[in-house]
């Protein structure tokens, strides 16, 4: 029986000649098994990224030590950023909701199921809507509702960083929740905070996006699964797709129609972000799915 | 063998019970055997829209007669737009391009194989590049050069509309031509003045669309066939498609694989139009596919 | 606020002309206010299929009154099928599964969330494998284990009849239950026993469809919602959809991606049903979605 | 100004640890510029697969020392399948037709616009009707009929042999050529040989593709580009794509609606073809796009 426990390394640093050369013959050297690789140059930004899944078994050694080398070779390669995962490791995800429940099912089921490979610490909601999905699935809920006045919202983001915070999240999820996140979360969980927009960004930021693109005329609609960050709606993103709509879908009708694809983007978007496939390039992301 | 004549029925009006009924039963008592028909009621704007096609043998009565009948129902049901169309009466078209060819050669091997039902009156452009396709298909090609300065531009456009309304047509094409359309034209041509937009809009108007979205990182391109409005990129969206992009994707390449996109979309919007299967609804189409 | 109650007319018949005369002034004459009305006549079959869904507290009558009225209309046009059907009728499903939890999950969140109007009377097992997934929704759950031999077998689908039956269902559904269904089940069943195929059929009916779709080296793979009839695999098709795959998807990847087309498959076909908007045509299905 | 001027290795050899590290190692040595790389290891035949694109001026000799040099490595490698070519020397087409039209404009407008850096040798007929289309372009047209008898057929298909092969070709493109190609030139042109389906195999081979899916009543059409075996159909795939029908798509519809996918299918999965994308894995192919 093989063993599907895994090493994952992934780098990123300025682009030159010979980096695959160093980065494979590093791998050959220690008797890396690589079971997936994938490698991109950006001609615009002049960087390059990579990403190595190699068996764990296959080398001698543990987790650390091939840490302290592989990170030897990135310094050699001047990396701005680069890490080395142990699939071993479960990734733990903290989940926030506000009514609509279609994404937490669909979160919740691959969960239960086995499907999405984490830990979920809580389900954190601004309101109650979504407390007895959570609870069916045996999982806690913290209801922390978010006032209007600046000081008491101010004070509900502290209760949610709390409690999010206490659960050593890899993940945030914003799965449909309605609230703008205060600049400040948005930068102490940059690169961790994922949301699912239910538009095709970067058409339709921010309230209704279906009500705006039905207002467009627009033939497709879409959703978006993004990195969030201070500036609404326009964080990197990690995976988007359309359906089709004619002029017989009202607003009701495309808001019935997104769900399937909200729920399936950010399901995609979030095991990306969970298996480290997903490397930051500004703006942009280079996602190795 | 079956003819395949039509007459081509369409209408909008406000909504209301037995529309549908009226209609049918009009064209029941005058024998019009029906190949195709579709309607819609819009909740929003609280109109409804109908086409009908009919067997041109079917009737007893030449187009214009079926025409003074129709009207009759039309005032009935209060229609602010209706026509009835003779498929045999072809539709006469005005092709617009600058330098990127692909949408003209898309358009000119429809008709030059027999796919697209129209005659081309002639090929306008603001540059010499594509004269040579045009003259490979046989077609008249009249150069009008668009100078900078705001005189010599309305005198450039002067000459388009006057070579353009020459020819009577049914539809004035923008095939990638890389010139502002002036509001008096874009006025006087309404709903007969098509644009193909090589981005998804409403995201990414205006220049170099495929840019701005590889600078967005979008994970999807696409394009917009739209009637043109004096609001730039703004008018009514016929059709759009999209195609799924990844990181791996520059701008030079979006490019590329784009205009498979736009003349595709392009192609498809027209044919709607030429068949007069578009109704307009404010900013909104009724396309009946 | 609007009365969502709805009544649903569906009838088949020869095509000829001035039926939707027939029925649009009979629903003009009785009141009903059309809130969604779809037409198709077959040119191959001949035969004219309709759906018309019209605000029941439009008319004065119950359902069983309108069913009255609209009977005689059928006659005139020699219906071969019709019925009319009040939304407040709720319907009844039986849910039949083996192992893959995937479109179970699907379904039952669904329902559970509302999003699926129906009841489900009992979720069928010839395995354990989601006794727990029933139980964690509140459904019960019915372990029928199916032998391999040929009367074990058949005094266990004699058990699965009776169970199914009592719940008298609307729809049946495979959602990926391992087993073929006896023809008589097919025949008893015909046009409410739904299947989900993992394949794009025709290709790859039977066993094991994503490693067909490998040896094969296909580059897209799908997943086919279909009535059951007794052909294995071969019953009139009610949705499809694909993805697209590359030569780096190996069958175990297949098989994960495909999940996600298989669940929204299902649950689209099975709304359409539940809705009562397929219309059988021999072999083919007109769907008015 | 970047030099456009690529080499291009490919390899595929049974897989084993250090091959992408020798092979990256190799164009270091030479001070190779690699501007696009691609690997992939099947799991399940246990091969490799690797295409490499350097900058021609990034290297001190010419192609064929590289070939030699690079030669050394896939012997190593013990590579069963291996090339380097200069992108500067153009590829060289034949192209085969019947009745349809549209993937010939489609090849045709592609190659007059410079986007797809190929010569077209000649389009050879079974019948005269495109003769007309190749001439536009002004291409020879060579008319060889076929003639149903064995021996008339033997002879036809050795013109077709001797016509073809005086063009050098490398790739032969049967663009809806309506005849089966006989074993021993299928043989003959093996790799080099392209044809496109109708349909979305393997699903419906054989004729009438359209009129096969209209009878199944399926919800998807499609179209595949293969390389021609001697058994129909049944080629190793290099791309495919589908469209979305309903009910309402006749054959005669599909017939149209089908034209937009296949030549736009032909068109890329020759271009992958051209730009030597393809590597083939017995009934299956590796393709870098």
């Amino acid at each position: 029986m093989p063993d599907d426990r895994r090493f994952v390394l992934t780098l990123s640093c300025p682009d030159r000649t010979g980096i695959v050369a160093r980065i494979t013959t590093f791998l050959a050297d220690i008797g890396g098994w690589i079971t997936e690789a994938a490698y991109h140059s950006d001609e615009e930004s002049g960087r390059f990224f990579t990403r190595q899944e190699i068996r764990a078994d296959s080398t001698s050694f543990p987790v650390a030590e091939l840490r302290r080398r592989f990170g030897a070779v990135a310094g050699e390669l001047e990396a701005d950023s680069w890490q080395v995962v142990d699939s071993a490791d479960r990734k733990k995800i903290v989940l926030m909701v506000s009514r609509e429940g279609h994404c937490l099912y669909e979160l919740l089921s691959r969960w239960h199921s086995g499907a999405m490979p984490a830990d979920i610490g809580v389900v954190i909601g601004n309101r109650t809507d979504l407390e007895p999905v959570a609870r069916l699935f045996g999982l806690p809920f913290r209801h922390i509702p978010v006032p209007t006045d600046p000081e008491g919202k101010a004070q509900a983001f502290e209760q949610v960083r709390i409690e999010a915070e206490s659960h050593q999240p890899d993940a945030i999820v914003l799965a449909r929740y309605m609230q703008v996140i205060p600049p400040s979360l948005c930068q102490a969980w940059e690169g961790r905070l994922i949301n699912i927009h239910h538009g095709f960004l970067p058409s339709f930021r921010g309230a209704r996006p279906y009500h705006q693109a039905f207002v467009r005329g627009v033939k497709m609609i879409g959703a978006t699964c993004h990195y969030v960050t201070p500036e609404l709606d326009a964080g990197p993103i990690i995976d988007q797709d359309v359906i089709r709509v004619d002029h017989a879908a009202s607003p009701a009708r495309m808001v019935r129609l997104g769900r399937d694809i909200e729920k399936s983007v950010l399901a995609r978007g979030l095991t990306y972000h969970l298996e480290d496939r997903v490397l930051r390039d500004g703006l942009r992301t280079v996602v190795f799915a």
